[in-house]
């Protein structure tokens, strides 16, 4: 991986008065972030041309032994730094991340016997702050527990928030609430904010690889502060010197679509580890899943067992076929039957069912050019997984699998551990124990060359910078609701939120592209709240470096018109810009291909339709361009008409405007194709 | 003036039948308007992609003489019609203005002795719709009162408003309020919403020339009922067959942008009746007025006398260096001495005080090549000033002056009437005799080839496409309330609602350009509460044919590097783009030079400072530009800083990205100036 990198350090260490104000600003000086001690209590302060947009927020920990790094402190020294380069991803949204921010390092020093140390580092970028706590390797101080972390995010107002709860700590899988802050729950990160005047905010945290996890507890007068998702006997985080916490972010932004287009996230993780990365690649799959969630075949084993040699077979032949690179089996293992959850301890990662030939199958593959997506659905069993995963890796390895989807899932707010002494305790999903579970699996799959795709994990916090094997991930209501859930699926606004909210922390496995909407025999309570062409653009909107077409071969054979578009997008982008954003309403994003010249543009609504123009002056100057229109029909509804839509091919350039007809609950999606001689001659051009 | 039409007129004379269901669907599709008569009531609703935008809303006319319109009616016939054509303005935001709708023209019958018909017409653009009621010559109705208008707009949900209180119906000198439909005032139009989904409507009306001022009336559920000011004698509207309303229009967009690139209220009027307009020139002006605002001199005569020979000499003198083609001069004829307000009929409209010697100056303006802008304020007392009204059009054109600012000043509601018997009664400022009253001014005026910039106004409802020579107006709060006004003056947002609001009836005359924003000597409690740059910006945001620079000369004399701006901007232009728009928040708008390729960018802020990007596709394909900025500086802030600020060059293109940084209360203004060869090489070339 090539890193350029331009670090202008400068160390500035001084002695300090108690009462001094230490500032950071932005590279353009919009944001400055200020830290002080307060009668011995660490505070920062946010503010924005000038005007206070996070008020003044205590920092600190809380350790056993009564090291109380919130009170009590003094600054010590402090380092300046500058740091602006730029750094290339393996796969992403961007080819080219720049990174560059403004850092503080304050030294504080706790007022006790030992006199403690606690480093916190402040970043403050053109688009947001960050800052994380390090505690140094001290006499003294060498393991300890974190009790409480006392961050607040104290915001000047009473904002708009987009959020879920974060009660029960076990999922993330919620419908988004809009709500002012003083009606806000306890919520996850990323968590969404829109000031009076139109600023926006998300706060997030980066590199949460060896801590517990932050949720936002609102108190009064628009005060956050961080809480951390405890073990069962109440510790937040057991750690030991040299220690640093994940870092707390604020994306800060005039605009939603500036949100989508900051790379604080990535930028605040540490550089790839994994010396080779050629063998990770970003793909799309089919699989044998949509039809367990329809009902019409089973994980488990029997009649309507889905993963049979024969099934599996039928999926490989469409994926070699239509140019897919992976198929995705579930339910081919054993340990489905009976309550699977309840009994995850029975879940055998290395022994397929009778009825599933894993050689055949993946010999079968191998000769079409396709390759076997691995499942491995843990219902939560860690001890089971952890005690069976360097044979399952290597099993998969063994029959050339190239990707694994693991599962938690559970109905319980706990996890049962068993710790080295034998004793049994019930862990939170989202607590330390789970995190470390989390990054052991990305671990230990990058020695096999296996990519992830973690179904209910933990959220995304930029680790795929550090280990790019971690490819995307759900946490988050995704398709699958639409299939069963009580509540009648996601509602049309559900992914116009998304991209400002859960997509903030990295990709998502959402699953797109289901063609058969409405289907009354298996699921006559259910159906898929959008029209076709929304689907559609969802593969744009929605980034994943792995991206399935969900839906049954048979749906899409019915349909291979708008099928070319999955057949065509990328999951891999040089860049991506914004066009249209409004968070709930609607949004429009165009991404360029890695691998050609060829832009692609998804186009969402939530239950409104809409008509916005979209200006193409991203395209290359000078060339010309078939856009390949994919659009709702004149009287599409998602509701009563979501089939109607409307296929066509234009000639523009990026002098062109286009209107996108979004019909209620619709959608939109163009490829932009470099154009040929023959097709200028075959197009007429249009402005 | 050049008229292109293409007019398609398909007429449908159809027998109906009474439940029958008229439909018209706007050119694009996605408005529908629907017509029907429900038990005798005509009703019409609008939809948009299919969904309810206008729910069921009454329609009708209630006369004198039981003809009630409002009830017992059916459909007789309907006519359809279909029109596209393209006009050119005289001057404008926008030269070329296409006009297109579907129409149709519903005869309703009064189920009364004589059979009573009304004709209601409705067109549906791709931008908004519009209706007016038509009542045709026929037997047994002549002459006819109004009595009420029972026209509704009932909107959907309780969606946010904008809005300025209609209680007193004086004025519309206040500031814009946002709360919900629920909790709004009876409001003036235009008003403007935004639905919860992120649709945005604005009310007004489009030709009223003979009429009562339409305010709205908000009722329970967010039911809106038209409301006219009425004669004193409580009658609403005298009128005869054949009659026509004003059109009541409903402009509707995807983006607040676009309510302001919406020509619905220009299209309903009808095309300009002047044969000759060539004497019509949009310009800029300074004149003998801040002065008076600031109380350093005054209207009346005395030692402060503002409107002094040698006074406006010094004026003329300024204006031919500087290039503006005009001086208004106010306080120059008799009647403003003691209380004017009250003593209105003491104003002589062509006799000057005696230290204004309107020969020597008109002749001193003349070798110059500037023209004196005449002014006549009425304080209301419309029979003196209709009186005196030719004699002082005639005295004006003697003295080659071509435009005439009007002023209608008074505290009171009410406007004393003497009718044709003697009998005395007291008019609202926005009744139908004050409605009779300014177009009489506008009409005779034309006679006179004289421009009028209306202060005090009826609203503009778009009568400058018939009458090219009623060039501008006041109607709303302009500059000078930041010289006096007890409540601090106009706040950052409020030029960031006016666009939205007022602007879209017609071009306001704010007046800006105050250089000096903070004048302790002659008002410590008041203050320009923006930036020197957003004071630039204006010019490009709030469109006015004849525009002010309304600082005094000296003001401008220390800071001519920023008045460079104010020289080169112009008053017509070819077009207009919105770039960014958040009601209250923001707005950059760009226009294109009638006369040149230049182009021009005005944006500005609230109190908020913002970092917005602006794409400048808008200029011509492989062209270069000049990029003259005029930008807040890095600590610029209206409150502490509004003097700080940087003017730069910059080479740019249609490919190029420009970040407007905008302080806190700020603005920034760019002209793009076609580059020459002697740029190109003097400047680097950015992208």
């Amino acid at each position: 991986m090539h890193i350029k990198s331009i670090v202008l350090l400068i160390f500035i260490l001084v002695e300090m008065s108690v009462a001094q104000v230490f500032e950071v600003v932005s590279p353009n000086n919009i944001l400055s972030l200020s830290f002080n001690v307060e009668s011995g209590v660490p505070v920062y302060q946010v503010t924005r041309f000038g005007r206070p947009l996070i008020v003044s927020s205590k920092l600190g920990l809380i350790l056993n032994n009564d090291i109380d790094f919130s009170s009590d402190c003094t600054v010590s020294s402090i380092e300046r730094n500058y740091v602006d380069n730029t750094w290339t991803q393996v796969w992403g949204e961007k080819k080219e991340i720049r990174n560059c921010y403004h850092e503080l390092k304050v030294v504080l020093v706790k007022n006790n016997q030992h006199q403690s140390r606690i480093n916190i580092y402040f970043r403050v970028f053109n688009d947001g702050i960050a800052f994380r706590y390090c505690i140094p390797k001290q006499d003294n101080l060498k393991e300890f527990q974190i009790l409480d972390e006392i961050t607040e995010f104290n915001m000047a107002a009473d904002h708009n928030a987009w959020w879920i709860p974060a009660y029960h700590w076990n999922r993330y899988e919620y419908l988004y609430k809009k709500t002012t802050i003083s009606q806000m729950d306890t919520v996850h990160t990323p968590v969404t904010f829109e000031t009076e005047n139109g600023i926006y905010l998300s706060i997030h945290e980066a590199a949460l690889t060896d801590y517990a996890s932050m949720t936002i507890i609102p108190d009064n007068n628009f005060k956050l502060k961080a809480d951390l998702v405890p073990w069962a006997d109440g510790i937040k985080v057991y750690a030991e010197t040299p220690f640093k916490s994940p870092w707390r972010s604020i994306q800060i932004a005039d605009t939603p679509g500036e949100l989508i287009t900051s790379y604080i996230i990535l930028n605040l993780n540490e550089p790839c580890k994994l010396r080779d990365t050629s063998w990770i690649r970003p793909g799309k799959y089919v699989g044998i899943w949509w039809e367990m969630h329809l009902g019409t075949s089973t994980w488990g084993s029997g009649e309507l067992h889905g993963a049979t040699t024969e099934n599996t077979k039928r999926y490989i032949d469409f994926a070699s076929k239509y140019g897919f690179s992976g198929v995705l089996v579930e339910g081919w293992n054993i340990g489905w039957d009976g309550d699977w959850i309840a009994n995850s301890e029975k879940f055998d990662f290395i022994t397929p069912y009778p009825d599933f030939d894993i050689d055949i199958i993946t010999q079968y593959a191998k000769d079409k050019g396709v390759r076997l997506i691995g499942h491995h659905e843990t219902a939560k069993g860690i001890h089971n997984y952890e005690d069976q995963m360097t044979d399952a890796y290597k099993f998969y390895k063994k029959y050339g699998v190239r990707s694994v989807k693991t599962g938690y899932v559970g109905h319980g707010q706990d996890i049962r551990r068993i710790d080295s002494n034998g004793i049994e305790s019930k862990e939170w999903h989202h607590g330390q124990w789970m995190v470390r579970h989390y990054r052991k699996s990305v671990k230990k799959a990058a020695k096999y060359k296996l990519m992830i795709d973690a179904h209910e994990p933990i959220k995304a916090t930029g680790i795929r910078r550090t280990y790019p094997n971690i490819m995307t991930r759900e946490g988050a209501r995704g398709q699958e609701f639409n299939a069963w859930s009580a509540d009648g699926g996601n509602p049309p606004e559900h992914t116009t939120i998304l991209p400002f909210t859960r997509l903030l922390g990295g990709p998502m496995d959402f699953t797109p592209g289901i063609f058969d909407l409405i289907f009354n025999d298996a699921r006559p309570n259910n159906r898929v709240n959008t029209t076709l062409m929304k689907q559609l653009a969802l593969y744009v909107i929605l980034y994943s470096p792995l991206q399935m077409a969900a839906d049954l071969p048979e749906n899409y054979l019915n349909r291979l018109d708008a099928f070319q578009f999955i057949m065509d997008v990328p999951v891999d982008w040089q860049d991506t810009q914004v066009l249209h954003a409004k968070i709930g309403d609607y949004v429009t994003i165009v991404r360029k291909d890695i691998n050609s010249p060829d832009w692609y543009l998804g186009s969402i609504t939530d239950e409104e339709g809409r008509n916005l123009q979209a200006s193409l002056q991203f395209l290359d100057v000078g060339k010309k361009y078939v856009a390949q229109i994919y659009c709702d029909g004149q009287n599409a509804d998602w509701k009563d008409m979501p089939y109607e839509y409307e296929i066509k091919e234009i000639l523009v350039d990026s002098h062109s405007k286009i209107d996108l007809r979004l019909a209620p609950g619709g959608g939109q999606a163009i490829r932009f194709k470099l154009a040929e001689e023959k097709d200028i001659v075959r197009l007429a051009y249009i402005q």
